[in-house]
């Protein structure tokens, strides 16, 4: 592809990944991915120079995580702009290029609103519009990183006063997906450099792998103690007395504080209560969806076969027509298996701790505190 | 190797997989073996005509599970007396092939205390002695395994007398692992033949997979109406109300009834009891152990970090000196991840509901009722 470039040996600084960020070198402005879809085997940036580029990196998911995404949807607008593209239809093209992820949308409508705003005053000042509302978005997402890992730690801290905590976590919730540090792994990099991690437990996370390949690559890097587990072996670490707290992200929260997440997040909340063990849910305030109101409303995406029969680090094909990783991997159950592959699952708001906020601590975790909480971020956003 | 040959195109009944028999062609005895390595992909016999090949064989995994490790060390040592070799020195052979199974030295002793019995009539009298034993051992696994499936369907029946049993099982229990149609499985396979199994749910067992490559391929030549799924699934089945029992193997018993099985066979005993769904273990009475006091007591083999760091069906290498499988496959975490990798787990007997053994169904599972069984055994074996 001419307009969409890899280019190798990005910054090893052990504290920040280059997940995205925008250049401005003299041939044009560009936004610059990590290829996640390429980790942890190798770090490559891909370059893109154009909306289709970064519509193909958002199908391919070398770009990834809901807060993420609203981000590279906004820049998107601003490198549209900025490189005298037809900015309504680049807008277009980038709010369908994943119809499920509510912040793309999101993203790309603040840097549109910001654009046309400033429409009158010129191209050069609407294109400096987007720009700014993207940097604003990504400069907010990272501030509520920060703020969920300090709340976060505050609660662990008070929770176990000695310190040397032992985590558990289970898929990708860190840089990778956010703006910032992320949601659950922030608040566990957070105690690291507090020098209160004794040891992060990283579920591998079946059948994607997000925990092996891409938490495991975060904790590598951040200098992380780490120890990586098979999904059924966390029992084995409960009954041994070896997990303080599970924390996991979130991909959707009901109104009466259920929370959808990655498949394998319930039974983990099934054992911390069996062991009486906090489970901590960690997700900003915009995963809070008002609109549903309950675990059982929420509706789980239920992902292809291939994921189970088949065994392999997901490879992905960016040719185009391709949006999803393939599975050219070695089959491992008999033809025709057919296989049950839920994406989510969901965990009643009883077996919660806590939801940690960029607002706070709920805990514990009610219809009524749920509520409040969305009322304070709209103070937030509104004021 | 010329004394452990291939041959393609096994028995294609669906009932019985030919996993070890004796034949006796012009040429000499042989045992032959379903290469359990090369399952499901390929349906390949292991032809030895030696305890050499027998011991590659017992080493590469190609023969595995503790019940048929006894009966193929019965039966290599009738093979060495029909061959006319050294009966004692391949009776060591065998006995070292793989130290920590204790039935396999167990087969081998029945079958050598028989040869020694009948030494004195002369040497054919004395072979065809060991291979009376080695049958009459096969023969009573086979039956074990029977009694195990009627005595595990009665109290399936019991509990849901309208059948239509949806039942979840973990890693591999069925012919594979046994003289007869196994443990657990043979259960669900009686189930089905009766017509009241509506659905067997198989974890695929991870890191080595044993459900969805052995599990798998047992169920879909027997015809069970399965579904394979991800460990980490099996919270949003339970959670669904679509399991009825838990039916689970073990690999030891201890004198108060706890469990010891393959990792991830705790945290679903710990879901069903959250769910208030039975959790059934059965095992023949070879399995209790009266010697290991308690569940604290049994010793957990840690594995290498190797299967869980990278992902590959596991490629047996039969070339001397490998005893194990190797993970050629493709490293999936960052270089210098450290993995919790233990082989099993332990359920405590509070979590058990019944343990169904050849002498019956014992539930609630107490110290007590386990002696009991012990003692039944003993009777029957004595008797």
């Amino acid at each position: 592809m001419a307009d969409q470039y890899a280019r190798d040996g990005v910054d090893d600084s052990p504290r920040m990944l280059p997940v995205l960020r925008w250049e401005e070198p003299p041939d044009g402005a560009v936004v610059v991915l990590l290829d996640q879809t390429r980790l942890p085997a190798d770090e490559v940036e891909l370059v893109c120079t154009d909306v289709p580029a970064l519509v193909r990196a958002i199908q391919s998911l070398a770009v990834r995580g809901a807060p993420l995404l609203g981000i590279t949807g906004a820049y998107g607008v601003a490198l549209a702009a900025a490189r005298g593209y037809d900015v309504e239809e680049s807008a277009g093209l980038l709010e369908r290029a994943r119809p499920t992820a509510v912040n793309l949308g999101y993203g790309v409508r603040r840097a549109l609103d910001a654009y046309r705003a400033a429409a009158g005053r010129g191209e050069a000042e609407a294109a400096a519009a987007a720009l700014m509302a993207a940097k604003e978005l990504h400069r907010q997402d990272a501030e509520a990183s920060a703020r969920m890992a300090a709340h976060g730690l505050a609660f662990l801290d008070g929770l176990f006063p000695g310190g040397g905590h032992r985590v558990l976590t289970h898929c990708n919730t860190g840089a990778l997906v956010s703006g910032g540090e992320g949601t659950a792994f922030a608040v566990a990099l957070s105690a690291h450099r507090a020098g209160r991690l004794r040891r992060l437990w990283v579920d591998e996370t079946r059948p994607l792998l997000q925990g092996a390949r891409l938490t495991a690559y975060e904790a590598a890097r951040n200098g992380l103690p780490y120890t990586l587990l098979t999904d059924n072996a966390a029992g084995s670490l409960f009954a041994a007395g070896e997990v303080d707290a599970v924390l996991i992200g979130a991909d959707r929260i009901a109104a009466d504080g259920a929370v959808a997440n990655k498949v394998g997040s319930y039974p983990l909340a099934v054992l911390a209560k069996y062991h009486r063990v906090p489970f901590v849910v960690v997700a900003p305030t915009t995963t809070i969806d008002p609109g549903t109101p309950d675990g059982a409303s929420i509706v789980v995406e239920q992902r292809s076969a291939d994921e189970v029969t088949e065994l392999a680090a997901p490879v992905l094909v960016s040719a185009a027509g391709q949006d999803g990783p393939s599975f050219g991997g070695r089959r491992t159950a008999p033809l025709g298996t057919q296989a049950y592959n839920p994406a989510f699952d969901v965990t009643p708001p009883e077996l919660v701790t806590a939801i940690v906020t960029e607002e706070g601590v709920l805990s514990p975790v009610t219809r009524e505190g749920v509520t409040e909480v969305c009322a304070k971020a709209r103070r937030v956003v509104s004021g």
